[in-house]
């Protein structure tokens, strides 16, 4: 198993990140989240005057052994691969927010279940051709699963070698609302009717449908040993979720700011959190999915996510549309003018 | 008074601009907020493929007769030409905001109570030094509230003039979040109590004090004839929020899309859809500002907002923050491929 070694963010500029921000020319707390954004970058870059570099979003893409089955999924498998060619062209939402807003994208085969030969513009890091049907069997081995963490680390590694201090996290994958709801319901302990939502776009009866099979894969992992991240990972992640996964907390070690995606990203952190608690203090959650459980699942975790846009796509568009917003953080902190510099009476009694 | 004819937008493309969000290689509705915003958008021009030209955000200023005595202000008045020459000097929150995300602003003296004499970058379109006191009389004459929205809608014509087909409102000026209750109070008769929140920062003591004396300004005014805009704006109003109600009318009659901002901004429409019920087909809501009433008022025009970031600064800061998600809503239109383009399949049953 990879590890990693997440410093907590120290607390010794606190007080004087607050200071900066309270004494801009506007009444206290007036910028509402992007004060609390602001804080949050201040600290994870130890600086008064933080910066975003280079900014980047990997999108992971891997296959589920379920999906193969249909019976939690209303596109079919092959939606995966048609997908991450649809990105390496540049025509998916990702690409077209991403380049929007000067964010670079890479695309990674975490394991897709096709063979795509040399494509430009995709990274080759497949673990094999999808998992295996976790109604069956574990849907990896440890071995793939530690293989996977490793890798997504590595690729994370080379964007922050390449000058980038702010990482998005992206997916795609038929199939992996179900894993995330998987892995939420064994982590947070909580009931997998709450976890699960409609996903790409089940109607009521699919949900329904989507509900009794992942009981029924629960009921077949009862012996699993929930204090054990990487078995419960192997048991019901995907490999896109194990990449992203091993690349999040590789970007903590680093020290770079990482962008949350939706409700399969923030299941990726769920388990991320449970090998380094200390990554949560390297995150900024960027929107809160229209996916059912997503709200339930930041509630756990304590986060604020900037945006509630009622989308459900994944691919790491909320990190895309939502950067202007970080950016907005930055920009604030260090540009506006303070009371004094500018002239401005502060608040007064009525 | 100035005349303005909007005309409602057509649906005359509804069918097609909505079939070319369904057809992007995306579920049915995952991009949320931002179909609804391309949607709107799309009709407004009424054309497939939309664009936003010369954004410009105009912040006006003005000066209430109210905020002298202190009764429901916790910044003196004299904090409203300053913040006006921290805008002229580029130092303010709108300032940097909006030049992070290529935003032209103007800032136009509306009506402050003070000699500002010729500065560079600020529009002189000052009706008076600050309104009167509305605890003793209207704030404004019916000449000066008329003059105010001429002047307003004067100013948006030259933004337009110059090439902008997208324009954001922002203000300034003590003491106005109790005009807008007021405003909002007696057009949407909902409760003055229900109306009024902390403004730039009111403990729970001032707060009920200036609950207090928004009761007392009712009372004083209770024969108002409350179908009659014009009369309920120079009541109650502030020059800057007369202008900006003028401003969004020429703004609508032009086919310009108008960036609504916070409580402020919102009280200016609420008047404005009085006098012009089609104005609201040319609104973006950008967001859901954290002072307390703006919820509710935007809920009586059937608003729903881009952004819920705990912000209440005003200036136009809400339009700024979301401008880059109004530009995401016309990029997906604009550039994501289609399923057929891509080659990818399409949703089918479980």
């Amino acid at each position: 198993m990879p590890q990693f070694t997440i410093t907590p963010v120290s607390d010794h500029l606190d007080i004087d990140i607050r200071n900066k921000i309270d004494l801009k020319t506007k009444p206290i707390g007036a910028l509402g989240l992007l004060e609390d954004t602001a804080f949050t970058i201040a600290r994870i870059q130890q600086t008064l005057t933080p910066s975003l570099n280079a900014p980047t979003i990997a999108v992971f893409a891997g296959d589920h052994g379920i999906a193969k089955t249909g019976l939690v999924n209303p596109y079919p498998q092959e939606v995966t691969y048609q997908m991450v060619m649809n990105f390496v062209k540049g025509g998916a939402a990702i690409n077209v927010l991403s380049k929007q807003n000067n964010i670079d994208i890479k695309i990674i085969d975490a394991g897709v279940n096709y063979d795509f030969g040399t494509v430009d513009k995709l990274i080759d890091a497949k673990i094999a051709y999808g998992t295996a049907n976790y109604l069956e069997g574990p849907a990896m081995t440890q071995a793939q699963c530690e293989q996977a963490i490793a890798k997504g680390a590595e690729i994370i590694q080379s964007i922050f070698n390449k000058g980038s201090n702010v990482v998005g996290f992206g997916e795609m994958g038929i199939g992996n609302t179900s894993a995330a709801s998987l892995l939420m319901s064994v982590i947070c302990d909580i009931p997998i009717a709450d976890c699960v939502g409609k996903g790409t776009g089940a109607n009521q009866e699919q949900l329904a449908g989507k509900i009794k099979t992942l009981q029924q894969v629960l009921e077949k992992h009862q012996d699993l040993d929930k204090a054990n991240p990487i078995a419960i990972l192997s048991t019901f992640g995907g490999f896109e979720i194990a990449q992203i996964c091993g690349g999040m907390l590789k970007a903590a070690e680093l020290g770079m700011i990482i962008l949350v995606d939706g409700f399969i990203c923030t299941a990726a952190l769920l388990v991320a959190q449970m090998i380094e608690k200390a990554i949560l203090d390297y995150c900024v959650f960027t929107h809160q999915s229209e996916e059912h459980g997503h709200q339930l699942m930041l509630k756990t975790i304590n986060a604020k996510p900037l945006l509630q846009l009622g989308m459900r796509l994944g691919e790491g568009t909320g990190c895309a549309v939502a950067y202007p917003i970080v950016q907005s953080a930055c920009t604030f902190l260090n540009e506006m003018a303070s009371f004094e510099g500018a002239g401005v009476s502060q608040q007064s009694a009525i």
